[in-house]
């Protein structure tokens, strides 16, 4: 309960880095294991054997304390791979995605926070800024393949990306089942064959034909 | 407070199906209204105008009444609509489904619906049945362009539905944002790309193809 030093300042690999790892990991298991209502900071510090005092006025709040963790996801998060062709790079982008979201702790942490969301306006924006991070990690596969000219000039990348994940968290958050390698593979290869048929080009026709007009 | 008739026996029309749409619909309003968490089987009898005893009895909790509002909504919901061609059915879908998410109550009524379901099993049970209620209905127009040769044999119907779908629900959930038109029609011109090149058939191999090996 004493103060545990300065914990706005951030020291890498010091007390304040080791805190701040020891508190988002609480947070992520709690998360997991208990879902966003019953989060207490209090709780938190304890599972995090820091004390309360240090976690409240570090974060304030359960929506900060998220927010920072998504930060920290994002920042730790697995860099693209880069296997020279769109479908390998989407493909590799789709079982990252469908490997998260059925790992038993990270796919329970994202419904959790997923959910939280749709009620807290600040961990929205949070989850926001983290898909956006991931986003700028990968559009660039799209970029390379468009610079290649494998898919037409004006696809937008970043909408490709999205079209990758979107079946996967679709399965896990409507029909409540974690995606399987083959639901990837198909993710990816649907984003593939929109993206070459020009769906995501900024001007397309109602065919899907890109600026046919 | 006192005993509503006999609030287990359908009487279409009558004073239990009265019942039924206010309670229903009270507990609508109030899901799209306060969310999931802070619902409460006594506040959505006095929003009903309805005994407390009568939908305790006759629900006994709250997944159980949402459970029935969820059965309710999949039999209203709008039949399909049926253009004759591919496209055109699948924008219909793709356009009905973002009006529903774009709808003030209703696009909020989904939200809360979904994030309960990620920590209830009987709210998760019952949204997966809505939705194969809501595919079984639109399933069909992909049939049909199969019996008609714009799609291969072995395409997976119910499959090219929810990847319809999945791109709407995904910028409501993850991004926070509700689908507009255009990307109604995107998610539909995708889901067309897409099973056009065989991506929806049982086998494909990884660039897409169906059954080349």
């Amino acid at each position: 309960m004493s103060a545990e030093g300065d914990p706005g300042r951030v020291r890498p690999g010091g007390r304040t880095a080791r805190v701040r790892a020891a508190v988002l990991t609480a947070a992520g298991d709690l998360l997991a294991e208990q879902g966003f209502d019953r989060l207490d900071l209090a709780d938190i510090a304890r599972r995090a054997g820091v004390g309360k005092t240090t976690v409240y006025r570090r974060w304030g709040s359960v929506p900060n304390l998220v927010a920072d963790l998504l930060a920290e996801m994002a920042e730790q998060s697995v860099p693209r791979t880069e296997t020279g062709a769109l479908e390998g790079d989407l493909q590799a982008n789709a079982r990252l995605v469908q490997r998260t979201l059925s790992d038993p702790r990270q796919g329970r942490l994202f419904t959790a926070i997923i959910a939280a969301a749709t009620c807290d306006t600040r961990t929205a924006e949070a989850l926001r800024r983290f898909y956006e991070v991931r986003i700028d990690e990968w559009a660039p596969c799209v970029q390379q393949a468009v610079d290649r000219g494998e898919l037409l000039a004006g696809t937008d990348c970043r909408e490709v990306i999205r079209a990758v994940s979107a079946p996967l968290y679709y399965r896990l958050l409507t029909v409540g089942q974690a995606p399987v390698e083959a639901d990837a593979d198909r993710a990816a290869q649907a984003a593939v064959a929109a993206a070459r048929a020009g769906v995501f080009t900024t001007q397309v026709d109602e065919y899907g034909r890109a600026d046919s007009g």
